[in-house]
């Protein structure tokens, strides 16, 4: 073996990150690689719920939302979120579901771009994205919408890029993409891709699900960005997402889902719409809180890591399974970059049969995921993960496809959510 | 007095209702006049919550997409939801804001009559209904928004939907109106409106914030319903709102924020928008979980409530409050119905210093609120509140008034959430 479990050991005793382990909750006798679609539960979060519940909600009831800063919860949040994809105060709104705040941020972008009638949307992007796109431009005025294929998830010597390249004219308004890819786990140059888009006239919308959290995502030039909490950030499922909008833009755009929560004077109850001063009008209606309080728990963690050492961790643990991997089952194909520093915190294969192989090697108490058609996906969330489970899921998954169990009949039956 | 306490207590006694009270979770030492704005907590609900965190979460973590029905938490939730609406099965989705599901049913609405450029709104609607349509109607085509006023507010001898006959013609696409007025508890007659509005060729939306959970809501014949979870129906501080969609519309309606939770195969991940079956389409985004287990916690005590019982009780309610003002404060200006017939499960008053009033009237231990520009504002939930509380309440403002102690300057300070 390239590396033994007791040398996994080693490294995990001086893992810089090594006690934030303890600040989670985790299933015992599992090896959960699924932090990429929910994180685990941090230790103190179910306090701060019942906290929320209890006090806040049964005993204060609607004072509440001046004394525990309910109102507040969508900025106050998005604050918290701001430093992990290297934004300030200000610019980021906790709020809403992922899909809704690509709604807004493709809503608010468009006019921005008068005369431009071209989205550029990725075929491969999580479908969400390509259905929302599809959803605004037909409703916001008959927008063209130009695909561009298999943007970044190719492990190709080329630019993953080059595609992107021959889409960008004058007539696109705006460009969709994710960071990382949630299939392959293949990771865009953030500044590179913004400053080609731009470069171009082009408005630049990142979706941050699967890298903030990850990785120090830095938001740079970008104009605007939006993402979940549920996945590497540990918010809960169905946590609170987040939209950043540009400082440059905060002023000009519009919400075009312009609800009293984004208003400038709330509480004035006046006929008419006014926008809050800057990124607060992307607030829309009342944010479920018990959803917030749990995300707050979490980013309780988050305000003390060092994202650069998320990354180092991140890159080793990834490297560490694809090391032992070609070792272990030579013939499994590798569907991200090889290369670590070109993909996220996610290692994917092809396997023709991925989702009973998937459940088979649930049975041995390894959880991955299985995404049409063909891959088989492993999230590696750095603050929970050590290289010992590195190995010990390594060596399940070989062990998997070396005795063949995948092919047990029970493994055929499809869950309804896979 | 027109009634004693002790004949409160009485009627209180053979309350049909009276058992639902232990049902909730309520602070000591208060009467809490709020609950059409936020519901208190029931008693049950934080340990179905922390159910939902610790185990549900924590333990089986992703599993839970399936094995405790996350994924189907929108439509087996609205299905709850539906029977106080008096809706069936797959006829109500919970999901969002209230405000996004007016964007949602308002973007529905319009294609539904093509040519018709008039959307009617009420100039004393929640202002985010408003403000909502305004942005849709802006975004969505450049909508003429008829502004209609006083519709059901005024306790006029005429008939208060007046203004709405008037406003409706061939342009009218669609109409959408409260059933109980915020402010002053108006309630408008649901059927009659509907029909009104619909023999004009319009689309009728109805927001049941304010009358679903505090009367038998019929919904009829109407096209579309919204309503919120967070006031009369106990579901936490914002809770999934909810949208109703009449059947026959379902297949020939979009969903403008088309995410993937509402498309026909989620799983699939193909790479094109195709709507899922029914009301199911009208899902976005990944649901606030936690928030959605508070909201069943409460579903709990409603299903097994009977609404008219709760009418019954809320008309006494309202009823005695009102009679008992009457008496010990002549000159304070009812600013709703005098009919209990024609008002919801509120009681609201004029008084020029209605912001110290209402916090004068909280240090005696009577919660209400204020509502811009001289509203005064109680709700009754009849399943927690006694005929005594209202005794109690009414005799506390009544005192606040005549002693006058609402004009100490420390009641001045405005909040910002008022």
């Amino acid at each position: 073996m390239a590396i033994t479990r007791a040398e996994c050991q080693a490294l995990d005793d001086r893992d810089p990150l090594r006690e934030f382990r303890d600040a989670f909750s985790l299933p015992p006798g599992i090896v959960y690689l699924l932090g990429n679609s929910l994180g685990a539960l941090p230790r103190h979060t179910p306090e701060r719920v019942a906290r929320t519940v209890e006090s806040e909600w049964g005993v204060h009831l609607g004072a509440s939302w001046n004394t525990a800063g309910w109102w507040d919860l969508p900025q106050s949040t998005g604050d918290r979120i701001a430093p992990l994809i290297g934004a300030g105060p200000g610019q980021v709104l906790a709020g809403d579901s992922t899909s809704v705040n690509i709604f807004k941020a493709v809503a608010a972008a468009l006019p921005l771009r008068p005369g431009r009638r071209v989205i550029v949307s990725d075929l491969d992007n999580f479908p969400t994205d390509r259905y929302v796109v599809q959803g605004a431009a037909d409703a916001l005025g008959s927008y063209e919408i130009r695909d561009v294929g298999s943007l970044g998830s190719q492990d190709s010597t080329g630019s993953p890029d080059d595609a992107l390249a021959d889409a960008l004219d004058d007539d696109v308004a705006l460009v969709l993409l994710s960071q990382v890819d949630y299939r392959t786990g293949a990771m865009r140059d953030l500044a590179q891709v913004t400053e080609r888009v731009q470069a171009a006239g082009a408005i630049m919308i990142w979706d941050l699900c699967h890298s903030a959290g990850a990785l120090p995502v830095e938001i740079g030039a970008a104009d605007f960005a939006v993402g979940c909490t549920y996945k590497y950030l540990n918010g809960g499922p169905g946590a609170p997402a987040y939209i950043y909008v540009a400082p440059r833009h905060q002023e000009a755009v519009r919400n075009v889902l312009s609800g009293w929560h984004g208003h400038a004077a709330p509480f004035a109850f006046e006929p008419d719409y006014r926008p809050a001063p800057g990124v607060r009008r992307f607030a829309t209606g009342s944010p479920p809180v018990l959803s917030y309080a749990a995300l707050n728990a979490s980013l309780d963690i988050w305000e003390k890591v060092d994202m650069h050492q998320v990354r180092a961790k991140s890159v080793a643990l990834t490297s560490l399974f694809v090391e032992l991997l070609d070792e272990l089952a030579p013939d499994l194909e590798l569907a991200g970059p090889r290369d670590p520093e070109r993909r996220g915190s996610q290692v994917s294969y092809r396997h023709p049969d991925g989702y009973p192989v998937v459940r088979a090697l649930a049975d041995r108490g390894v959880v991955g995921d299985y995404r049409a058609p063909d891959i088989v996906r492993f999230g590696f969330a750095p603050l929970y993960l050590r290289h010992v489970d590195v190995f010990d899921a390594a060596t399940a998954l070989a062990a998997v496809l070396s005795d063949e169990s995948w092919r047990d009949e029970k493994y055929a039956h499809r869950l309804a959510v896979t």
